[in-house]
């Protein structure tokens, strides 16, 4: 196993987001799962969109905000993941790689067009997500860039990514990819709807020793673990990977690693504008600390602090400088 | 003549704004005018796209932001612009609609594109623009809603849109259109580069008696009037229309109407974030105020007010509540 040359490839929805605020009564109105993720066609986009105030647009995508929140942190990083040739997925395409970030997936035709999510920000801060999948459903295994994940010292998976049939594919290659050449993979659960549908494939992903590193919020591990008692599932899910972080929004975050357990307090912010990214962040903080060879804790602190970051502006994805306020908390 | 329905229509520009931080160094080293707009091709914006850092998107165009913040403050607006029929086109016109704007300019084939305006914001908070015009160039007086312009107590035209020759010939259509139905015709001036390739037009306009209302910055009024002179251009143009409007940045505004002069001073604001629209929404206060039957004082103040809200944040268009914001000031 030669030294890796990238500190996280990752595979994920390569996604634009439409970002505009929105009342309480327009989620209840269209019968929207507040702060959840639901996927819809072209139709149901455009109605939801005709309901939308006037947005603003930026490049999105979970793993896609991790991977940006990596290399505003230092770090190198690759991502994979499909656009269309359109507007949108050269914004996705500049965007992702203005940012120093490895990105050569091959653009497709420019039908279906890029994938795209409505993003309703209520006055509470909280995001609402509808996303059209788009290109983004038909990554191919074929477009893997092998060389690019065998050269990264973490495959970081996004769960979201596990619904359409074709990238699901690409991950599980992906994964034994990453394995064969002795690299560490990392998977985010995403989204509780998203363990509804597919809980089983990622139970026995655990079970069988492929995912090191799991990320996943408070309902995400009560769900993936099938118990509504949050220390029972913490305590049943933490044996199955070398590290667990779990994600508690205001209650802040801890992590399960050899056995012992570390907690970290939610970064104190001034107002939650937008909590579109926060999970993402802390992922990109985490695993920006574990490439330095920091501690468990202050890998925690550090995913505390991006997320703190995210949530206090519009947008997906940092927009102050994440270095300089690590080095102000943690030097 | 009838009682007017809208309180201004607008021919502009229809552009998508993509806007990134820059460092001043990038400015110097790709030749840019800072604080100016220069049209590019292509080729041109490409390469200028490939400098830009990780950027957001957001609808803009000048005479397009005007109507915005106009909407914003209650007022009832039309806009007539040249969009393609592609992603960009369909962000533009979702925006102006949602905020309860009449659109009806047919978009235009997917070639060339829709406008964009690639916008480098460098740390004083001071936008350099770099516009592709795009489909933009391409409005053709048969594109006219002539119902709308005949409808509208005021015609607003923005000189960026002088430059292309199909658009020119529409609005001297446009002028024509709302001088025989006894409308008010204003115009801006938007850039000193514009006024040297068509000053003598405009000349030519104002001697002729074609405006009613003319916006011009500091710089600007001198360019058209060619003089250094700041008091000196001002008075050579006052008696050319009813109205003269003068922005001056930090220093406020001033108008002349009826002999009388007016002074305004900027309204504080903790920290110039992005200039962009400044111009745009110092226009939207002032119109806004005269179609409410506000004193040409108060007019200045709700433009003074509306620029102090769009420069401090990122983007071309009001973010808080402008008819609140006046309220709280003006009652």
């Amino acid at each position: 196993m030669t030294a890796a040359q990238l500190d996280v490839v990752a595979v994920g929805n390569a996604i634009v987001d439409i970002i505009a605020p929105a009342p309480d009564s327009l989620i209840v109105e269209e019968g929207l799962t507040k702060g959840g993720m639901q996927l819809v066609d072209a139709a149901r986009a455009d109605a939801l969109y005709a309901r939308m105030g006037s947005a603003h647009e930026a490049s999105g995508g979970s793993a896609a905000n991790t991977i940006a929140g990596m290399a505003a942190l230092g770090r190198k990083c690759g991502f994979i993941g499909q656009v269309a040739d359109d507007q949108f997925g050269k914004i996705f395409s500049h965007d992702i790689r203005a940012i120093g970030v490895d990105f050569t997936t091959p653009m497709r035709g420019n039908e279906p067009p890029t994938a795209q999510c409505l993003i309703f920000v209520t006055p509470d801060g909280q995001r609402t997500m509808n996303t059209f999948l788009g290109a983004s459903q038909f990554l191919p295994a074929a477009a893997l860039d092998r060389a690019m994940i065998e050269n990264a010292a973490v495959l970081y998976l996004e769960g979201y990514l596990w619904d359409p049939e074709e990238p699901r594919a690409a991950m599980r290659e992906a994964i034994a990819i990453a394995r064969a050449a002795g690299r560490k993979v990392a998977f985010t659960l995403s989204d509780n709807f998203v363990i509804d549908r597919h809980g089983d494939d990622f139970r026995a992903l655990l079970r069988d020793g492929k995912i090191d590193i799991l990320f996943a919020n408070d309902g995400e591990i009560r769900t993936l673990m099938q118990t509504d008692d949050f220390e029972a599932a913490v305590a049943a899910a933490a044996p199955l990977v070398e590290t667990l972080v779990v994600t508690r929004s205001e209650q802040g975050a801890l992590a399960m690693s050899g056995g012992q357990r570390f907690d970290v307090a939610a970064e104190p912010i001034a107002k939650v504008v937008d909590t579109t990214g926060a999970g993402d962040l802390f992922a990109a903080g985490f695993l920006a600390g574990q490439a330095e060879g920091r501690s468990i804790a202050e890998s925690l602190t550090m995913g505390a602090i991006c997320a703190a970051e995210v949530i206090s502006h519009y947008g997906p994805r940092p927009e102050a400088d994440l270095k300089a306020l690590v080095a102000s908390r943690l030097g």
